[in-house]
């Protein structure tokens, strides 16, 4: 039964708020006294979290130039994170051993990492790090063009900084945004919310900086953190000064140097091109593979022929299953609305919008190879789709083509079973389950995709991969997890070999 | 008065083609007594006749494991080359020393290097090195769907071949060519020609081999040739073979692995892949570059943070002028012509043919930038563009943007001058003066585009470059080849300034 709260709830509830007041203020005032600078933390997704943990243990551990509050919202998915990080844990799933230690490191043994759902955070920060998400939804697959770009929710959560901090307090925006936010949205919106509070905007320009961070999921997470090149800019040269000491205290400059561009707009627009080259270079080949199975080319050695080029053509794609991820599958689409909204269409990227398209439907492709195999009737047939994550060894489902996979065969009236080594779970579908026995996923299927290049797939023997599925079942590679050989033995045992980008299988 | 030839010429020329051939078999048979393979170049274009002089000069001089017979149709162009080649001299215009140095060893030291028209020369082939041009012809500029592809003609000129080469003589194709042709097209045409003079095609299987070449127009061309990795396949073991150790004795092969593919289709492809990836990329940042401009940010030095990372992203391209050349303008239209004619519309290569329209259109930005500085009024005012070639430090202007640009400024009403330290001429507008006195060249313009980033004018003074134009002229730097300081002294003298992917100059 729900109702209005009642009075003792809502005096439950503001002690305890004031007691979580109360110990951040606490703990900043200590951290204060040793000389730590306090960041704060906007933001506690994939990058939010494991970025505090980072800040927390860089410097010398006797003496950590920083205190670390890590800030969310209080539902109860959130405050699970919170408790989480307050109890030394990484609340993410991460196949990197280094990402549990550091956790463990700054709660535990450093002392300089506190999670919270209470705004005053933002009250002490002396740097906050804006890491909340920028919602891009996609409203047709294929159909790139018709999109939305949630700037509300991220003007309203900046808003709530704008109101908080202190004058002085460096904002430093890592989230991935439409070119020109920084100065078009966040800057405005601090100020507004400034002078409101009769700070003076000449005395107290807002210091805003952008930072684009380049964290890869995987066994190298926290070194894709510290160990990478970082590019910024800031809206003031107080700003990107302070951005850039930031920096320097968080990666390792002397390997990895700082790149400080004219504009935050510059930075912004980095991030969004460097993945849009990716999406763009992927679905590229995309087109070419289509031609190469025809042609009865193997397109993969192609490609590794021309990769020889280093420097001018070693960044080629090769094919494959399709693009996964968080950022390669929408971040095009930031720039567009950028394109659109703030720049009076000053360009329409048509390369990256097409990209979009053909990377969200590349998946179909694989499927379409097993459905000609099984004589275009999938009815009452079983499918095994190996591997559910949208890398190899890592456990991150996000975006995976796997479920786009998943999804088609099971409208096309086929039973479907899903392995894979790591991944438990499609983030976007629990309801799916993903099988850990390898035998079982594979017993009786009539087709078997090789979706992921998971070691576990390419050291497989062509007996475990074969000896449980139907005697004419079919093959289909869509990552080069089976080599010219293995690809002859199961042939020579009567099974079907189809695979992307592969039209040489005929040949063999 | 032209008519029927007289006997008497007839005779005459039916006597100096015997002499020719004479000549040829003489020399060829000399060539055998020394232990030579007589390789034949089929078309002295750019490629072929420079690639001959390379084949003379591989191996020790003392004993040159080749003799070179260079063939091309007795037109009068074509003739003329004969001769300059017979002479010892490089027949192109080049920046490379090295090109002038190998012809006159091959011709006046070795001696084994002769040019001919003769096509009895092929008779006497063990290899033919098929180089002659493939045409593609776009038939509108940015619309790259409606092109043709003239096979008939190269289909004609491998039927020549046929009938005369010795049936194990080894056919290279090194054409750019769509991908199929060498199994489509060439080993059938062999064949049936083999099949015409009684040679059985099981006993006399063709041999047909496809490797493409990476020359490069400049200071390095020899070395692009010689040093430089390539890639080939044959219609069989024999002629993959037989391929692989003339690429051996031609190529730095230590320094420089060959890669055979599985299939002649697969080298073909490689090859206009190779530079459809070249051209898509271009495109690609080209669409970055206006959205970079009216974002106010300068994509110069964005794209520069993002090819930090190196083997993921240091190919991405930069803003520019657009795009020349004869490869990465054409090259992608075989590989659709392929999928059209030979392959049931396998696929659209959709990136490629919008890459070629937007390389095509490119120059056109460029022209618009410095229009707008004029008040988009043009009618009797001076416009200068500096570089007529398409690439810097090249003389080489086939297909270059500059020519794009000098037309659209006529056809906007402007008095045009074109200045250029290397090129002499456009290859395809004769008739358009290029200037080789740069201060004439600027005189009273209203309007000066640095369109090529050749060394001299990167290295030019601000007074050289302004001392001469009209008071309040724009300069527009399509390629970056000011730096921000020296924007800085022309602004303050008053002049305009602007650039592709220039967004920052509004506020230096």
């Amino acid at each position: 039964m729900r109702g209005p709260m009642r009075q003792e709830d809502q005096q439950m509830r503001g002690r305890k708020e004031q007691e979580e007041v109360n110990r951040i203020r606490a703990l900043c005032m200590d951290a204060r006294n040793n000389g730590q600078s306090i960041v704060v933390v906007q933001g506690l997704g994939f990058v939010g979290a494991v970025n505090a943990a980072v800040v927390a243990t860089s410097g010398r551990t006797e003496q950590p130039p920083f205190f670390v509050i890590g800030v969310d919202l209080p539902n109860s998915p959130m405050l699970a994170r919170i408790v989480a990080i307050n109890s030394g844990i990484n609340p993410f799933k991460t196949t990197d051993p280094e990402v549990m230690r550091i956790f463990d490191e700054a709660v535990n043994v450093r002392k300089n990492l506190s999670a919270t759902w209470i705004l005053e955070a933002y009250e002490e920060a002396d740097i906050v790090l804006v890491d909340i998400n920028l919602d891009v939804t996609k409203h047709e697959v294929g159909n790139a063009e018709k999109f939305s770009v949630a700037m509300e929710a991220f003007r309203h959560a900046v808003a709530t900084l704008g109101e908080r901090i202190k004058p002085d307090c460096l904002i430093m925006v890592e989230t991935t945004v439409p070119p020109g936010t920084v100065e078009s949205v966040v800057k405005p919106t601090i100020q507004a919310s400034f002078e409101n509070r009769g700070f003076d905007s000449t005395e107290f320009p807002p210091l805003v900086a952008h930072a684009y961070e380049r964290v890869m999921p995987g066994s190298d997470y926290v070194k894709s953190i510290r160990s990478m090149w970082r590019t910024y800019s800031g809206v003031s040269d107080t700003a990107k000064l302070r951005a850039r000491k930031f920096l320097e205290a968080i990666t390792e400059t002397d390997k990895f140097p700082l790149t400080c561009l004219g504009r935050p707009s510059a930075s912004e627009l980095a991030k969004v091109l460097e993945n849009s080259y990716r999406a763009v270079n992927i679905a590229l080949i995309h087109e070419w593979t289509l031609l190469a199975e025809a042609m009865g080319v193997n397109l993969w050695e192609v490609v590794e022929s021309i990769r020889v080029r280093k420097g001018t053509h070693d960044n080629m794609m090769s094919p494959g299953f399709g693009v996964g991820g968080y950022c390669l599958t929408k971040d095009s689409l930031l720039a567009q609305w950028s394109s659109q909204e703030l720049f009076a269409n000053a360009s329409n990227l048509a390369f990256a919008l097409h990209a979009i398209n053909v990377n969200d439907l590349m998946p179909i492709h694989t499927c379409e190879l097993l459905y000609r195999g099984v004589g275009s009737d999938l009815a009452g047939k079983k499918v095994t789709i190996l591997g559910a994550s949208y890398r190899k060894d890592v456990d991150d489902t996000r975006n995976t083509p796997s479920l786009v996979a998943y999804e088609w065969f099971v409208e096309h009236g086929a039973e479907v079973a899903v392995h894979d080594p790591l991944a438990t779970e499609f983030v976007d579908r629990p309801d799916v389950r993903i099988e850990k026995d390898i035998e079982a996923a594979l017993r009786k299927a009539s087709g078997i995709v090789l979706a992921v290049d998971h070691a576990e797939y390419r050291e497989a023997s062509i007996d475990s991969l074969s000896a449980h599925v139907e005697p004419n079942a079919i093959f289909v590679d869509a990552n080069n997890i089976l080599t010219d050989d293995r690809i002859r033995l199961l042939k020579r045992s009567g099974f079907q070999v189809s695979g992307v980008g592969k039209g040489h299988i005929s040949d063999l």
